[in-house]
């Protein structure tokens, strides 16, 4: 099945968990710990038969890894058309075509098949640079995946006002530099930012990462959760790592 | 000297540093490793000569400790007569009195002589409460210092924003779960946050308390520091409290 699948500058890697695979383009932006750990948060946290959807979905890590452990139906969006192309066939290659669908739009106009106010959760692990900071990159795909070109913060936030229920969830994962923004942006749209975690590459060094999760339409009042920190000193996973990856 | 200084139910409390010290009354809200610490991240970045506002100077223990170690002048703003009239005698019990002014007075409306646009720092040790939460004390000085019964974290970075110039610095404590409020009323008010600090108890525990230093007409982006952790596993101060405690 998989040579079917699979086209030019692609690979299939497996995820060591519960036996899901993904196909990753070696051109395309490719997913990291960011969207494993965001998986990890939102699947915390998620009903038994809950609808997602997940905002610029990218390779589809994100879907696959909910759907893959969860009774759950999962929206990806993505704008790039053979981004989402290359996810439509990592969700066959997994069998989960009747628990995902990955629509081609954009996040601030999604398809009228994602239909507004219905959506228990929504997850994001959108692009961390603003459309002037970072060095960009010569692959438009990855370009568009890390720099705010075609979608900004408020953008993402009004779109998942625009999709959640009342009380529904909010799951983004970004850079600590970039809280103050997010935390306004949610505001303004009335998600309220309720947990936060930090993720540190080792014990002794900055966050580089931050988890989020909010909740649309409630009072406000956030809760700092312990700090996950990835790696130990000998360069191996902590068995915090291990364990949220399932090991 | 001391004893016409010190009232009934005021005692003299040693700071322990440079020599400082302080009136306290057993009624009133006393301070706590919090004025200390964000005495410490404020002295940090002071410059000699610099003019410095303290919003809700409560006993004076900001201002005695920047002006007791540093070549300043601090202006502090405090609503309760009686509490004011403690911060001034320690004030003369240091022989501070020609660096550091006490008015009397509601930071929704300062006196003229705390002119608009002057100072170089704003630090501020707010009420932690709203006026709804936590329980309140049968002392009302205490109910105020801890309450937002008469300045609300809107109204401190309004009164921020009046008295800074235009790049001065903004310092504040406050606790964890309130951050989503203290970044939207900050950007609110011009003052954007650049650096957050966690303050743990112990190194196992949830951080209790946060530093924010916030710059006015900044661009955005906020650096996260080092975490403090306070206390040692055998209940000792860390290494990290002894050395801003300049021991």
């Amino acid at each position: 099945m998989e040579k079917f699948l699979v086209k030019e500058h692609e690979r299939v890697d497996n995820l060591h968990i519960c036996g899901l695979k993904i196909i990753q383009n070696e051109n395309f932006f490719r997913y990291g710990t960011d969207a494993v750990l965001l998986s990890w948060m939102a699947g915390n946290k998620i009903s038994d038969g809950a609808k997602i959807a997940d905002l610029g979905t990218g390779s589809g890590i994100i879907p696959i890894l909910l759907a893959g452990s969860k009774n759950v139906m999962v929206h990806g969006l993505e704008l790039q058309e053979n981004v989402a192309d290359m996810a439509q066939r990592s969700i066959k290659l997994n069998g989960l075509v009747d628990k995902i669908k990955i629509f081609e739009g954009d996040i601030k106009n999604p398809p009228i098949e994602m239909q507004k106010h219905t959506y228990d959760i929504v997850v994001t692990n959108p692009p961390y640079m603003t459309g002037q900071g970072g060095l960009k990159n010569k692959n438009i795909e990855k370009t568009i995946s890390r720099h705010e070109m075609f979608c900004s913060l408020e953008d993402v936030l009004a779109a998942a006002k625009g999709l959640l229920k009342t009380k529904g969830r909010f799951f983004m994962v970004h850079r600590p530099q970039r809280m103050v923004g997010i935390f306004c942006a949610m505001r303004n749209n009335k998600i309220e930012p309720k947990r936060l975690i930090m993720v540190k590459p080792h014990a002794n060094k900055l966050p580089n990462m931050i988890l989020i999760e909010g909740i649309k339409e409630a009072g406000p009042g956030i809760l700092m959760e312990e700090d996950i920190v990835v790696y130990n000193a000998d360069g191996g996973y902590t068995s915090q790592i291990l364990e949220i990856y399932g090991k």
